[in-house]
């Protein structure tokens, strides 16, 4: 999607140098800067930390990451390399989803340029899954529902392009409509004041960050007509794990009627997680919530102590939310149902 | 309550200086500090740019505030200085009812030293009621709710002493018991995260800081007991003005069966708002939520922006929740019904 006048993809093989390409994540909004490694660990570390997030990015990385192994230790592949990638974050199906694929393709013995084009090749089936996703998504959003609130990150960054949510919205601005969306800013890390809102801005569409508290609020008031989220891992019975916060936003929708969409690519899905109870939820640490960083008056990155210095913070990432009070779930095939 | 080993009031006469003495809420946690004024703008200000808040200390420092203005600008007390007060903020009807006394001691013609006494017995017979509030609320929580939720500040700094919501836990800890806090931080100010953690913390009770999306997500899975929150105003029907997030808050404490009691003494209470729908609920500027304020590694505030630049907020900073979402109100009197 757009930054100024030219596309990107939030992770791509970069040929020139024969390595990994992605956006640093953590620098946005305030600067935008794509990252180029030749090393599979920086790979690793660049999901582990954050630097690229969202659950079909997690994927999409990982099986660049592994093509890189492939090509520069494969020798470790199987003992090694693997097991890194799997290890990066617990939630994401996605990311599991990713490391199987690359394994059975290594499995094959391809060449280095094999390899490379197969992990190409997942990352755009991805993004075909993302258009179709946003394709259907935006019918349902069509119909009257212009004033959308948004959760987290689910957008172009977090899903190679188009994004999983948000795609639905890129589609309806794309055919002329002119949609206007909460950005929830997703508290600890921000990603829907941070990611969403300067994604929806580079595509010149309308949106006001605020303060995840203030969703029901919005609902209560009728000045919410749909909400769509992404999906970090949705079990066989439809309980969907997503940014924490998430579940809070399905009881408001529900107690106000306002149609809740959940869209994510079928990478998302996880059949042996028979309901949300199964899926693991990261806890991450408590800094998280207790500093914040962002950029001061002249421009430079600060990191600030915003908390009581001496209370410990509670820091569940995901939380699930029950099929129940999920409108529909979208993904590249149309609704999917349990 | 403690600070330290001294016992301190949100906001006091300075009898030495004859002038309002309030401890600056917006340097908390990082640094503690009493500002003593004698002008009486400087305690509008004080109100109107929350280095007072909380709808019972915003009471006791209008309260405060004129009975200087009658010692130092009478003339203009009833032209000027009652308007000037009633100003500051609007959603808090503390701060009406606290004119309004005033206003009628005023019309009496006191002496300095009276009107200064009259502001006095103002301030204790908020602190008297939050006493009494407490022993109610302890009352409740006592019967096996240990594990307490709470959102903003509805402690002694929000409430001269004592607090309303967190008196019921501050008079569990006082009887041996051994409460535990989840603190909701509480965005875009952070008054969880900054001023009710620090509190608990001054008074050696355990608690843990969380975003504001984690609570649904703690109830779901049994680890919360019960809810207590304050309030800014309460309608006639009962339904609660109270800090943004609230409203969501109680959807979740209904779908769980949580308890949630609102604590507030009766000046909380307007008779004159038949339904929440008649409560102004005041809509502060989009900077609190695009910029965060704390301090570095060096101690320095610094003051940076957190979100996309090019994008503006939507601030609501209070909602209203439906009384029928409440399990109890309670005031100085026991449980309050419609």
């Amino acid at each position: 999607m757009r930054v100024g006048l030219d596309n990107f993809r939030a992770v791509n093989w970069h040929h020139e140098s024969g390595g990994v390409q992605w956006i640093e994540q953590r620098l946005l909004p305030h600067c935008f800067e794509q990252v180029v490694s030749i090393d599979p660990e920086n790979v690793a570390m660049a999901i582990e930390t954050m630097q690229v997030r969202g659950a079909p990015s997690i994927g999409a990385t990982a099986a660049y990451g592994l093509a890189l192994a492939w090509t520069k230790d494969k020798g470790r592949f199987f003992d090694f390399w693997l097991a890194r990638f799997r290890s990066t974050r617990p939630t994401a199906v996605n990311l599991f989803h990713a490391c199987n694929a690359m394994q059975t393709c290594a499995e094959s013995n391809p060449t280095a340029q094999q390899i490379i084009e197969y992990a190409d090749a997942y990352a755009d089936a991805e993004v075909s899954a993302n258009k179709r996703i946003g394709k259907t998504m935006a019918e349902f959003l069509a119909v009257g529902e212009r004033r959308i609130l948004t959760h987290c990150n689910a957008g172009w960054l977090a899903a190679v392009d188009w994004g999983t949510a948000t795609s639905g919205i890129y589609h309806l601005a794309h055919a002329g409509e002119k949609p206007f969306i909460w950005v929830d800013e997703t508290r600890p890390r921000l990603q829907g004041a941070r990611l969403t809102a300067w994604e929806l801005n580079q595509e010149g569409i309308d949106c006001r960050i605020q303060a995840d508290g203030a969703a029901a609020w919005m609902m209560a008031q009728g000045k919410v007509d749909a909400i769509v989220v992404g999906a970090d891992r949705i079990a066989a019975n439809g309980d969907v794990a997503n940014k924490i916060g998430t579940y809070g936003l399905s009881l408001a929708a529900k107690e106000h009627a306002v149609p809740m969409y959940v869209a994510a690519p079928a990478s998302t899905f996880d059949a042996n997680c028979s309901t949300g109870l199964d899926i693991p939820i990261e806890e991450r640490g408590g800094q998280e919530v207790l500093r914040m960083d962002g950029v001061d008056i002249a421009g430079k990155f600060q990191d600030v102590s915003i908390a009581a210095p001496e209370v410990s913070a509670n820091n569940p990432a995901f939380d699930v939310t029950p099929f129940t009070n999920i409108t529909a779930i979208i993904n590249e095939s149309g609704v999917w149902n349990p």
